[in-house]
């Protein structure tokens, strides 16, 4: 474990394990992409796949972040899985997973480590889609930018249960615990230009097994 | 509008009004906090809050980031609305609404200010718990770092709505739409410590209010 991504704050919070970390990047939909732009940092959301121990990011070519990210990038995903209320207002908290990656991003260019980069970051998110879909066209190839970040520095910090008062510290009356919170899936919204009878494809019921749906499908 | 927080990809995503993004940064939990530590980018998840023109984030005294952040900040928040998919694998992508914040943040030490900033960080995320709870000992605050960061320079993106395939790139039979995601709350967990008799705070039903709860509670 590299020095630049051990967790200095609530180090019982650490995770060092790749099984650990992999199953929190698996999970996730999207990360958060920090690289430096003329000396100062620059946070983006964007969407990421994962193959082995590499992570793939894609973007137009002329993506700034992609190639600052080249220079020096961290890569943070982040699941907020609950609020963490205690007693005293300094012990409140959240309950999350989250993983931090360091290092230098690397241009991909060879064009079938770029495919299949491509590929990582829809099937990331969408288990089984890219053989549902047109693939990319050699323009399309072209306009975009790929680039793989190795997990060589790569550290997980987990918080679950409950607020931690000090026995000594529990004022009377007062509720404690967790609002637990999570992500759904609502009912698939067909896109109004879709002609009659063509079914959903089956790569939609298997993301939205991904999660729990709202049976109002009230989203 | 700076020019370091013009959104260059999609511009027509690109949101400046304060409405917007002052409700894009207040329905958020987390932001994501990026500065830049021996010249690299560091993202770490962490809580924050607002008053006016004003993010306050805090941590321990020690925290190298919040340190950092005096230097150069960017306060990214994001929600995550939808699976786009598309008929192409290149058309995919994501509905979201997400502010990036820049600047300099500014440690707070004036007394008065400190206390609304963590009073802010709490409200943020659990309106009406401040009052609910002990507030802050003399010791805790020494222990505590303020940061604050003006918005004077930030920016919205927002993507809402079907995929965009040109209508001379539907190949038949492929289905497309969108699959909404959004947060949803379960049942509260009291504290296992928690005494006979406490009902559960306002600001826990508040709280929930927030979110859809999933009816069977299946958190």
């Amino acid at each position: 474990m590299s020095p630049r991504v051990e967790v200095r704050r609530h180090s019982e919070r650490a995770r060092y394990d790749r099984a650990t970390i992999d199953a929190i990047l698996d999970e996730a939909l999207i990360c958060h992409l920090g690289v430096v732009v003329e000396g100062e940092p620059l946070v983006l959301p964007t969407g990421f796949g994962r193959i082995g121990d590499t992570l793939y990011l894609h973007g137009a070519a002329s993506n700034r972040s992609l190639a600052a990210a080249l220079e020096g990038a961290c890569v943070t995903v982040t699941h907020l899985d609950g609020l963490v209320m205690a007693r005293s207002a300094s012990g409140h908290s959240m309950n999350y997973r989250s993983v931090v990656v360091r290092g230098r991003a690397r241009a991909v260019t060879d064009p079938v480590e770029r495919r299949a980069g491509l590929r990582a970051v829809v099937e990331h998110a969408i288990p089984g889609r890219w053989d549902e879909v047109r693939q990319p066209s050699p323009r399309e190839m072209e306009a975009t930018a790929v680039i793989a970040l190795d997990l060589a520095e790569c550290s997980a910090k987990v918080r679950s249960g409950p607020p931690l008062d000090p026995a000594a510290d529990r004022p009377p009356g007062v509720w404690a615990g967790v609002v637990p919170l999570r992500m759904v899936a609502g009912a698939p919204l067909p896109d109004p230009d879709l002609g009659e009878g063509i079914d959903e494809a089956p790569s939609v019921s298997r993301v939205r097994r991904r999660f729990p749906t709202l049976p109002d499908d009230g989203v």
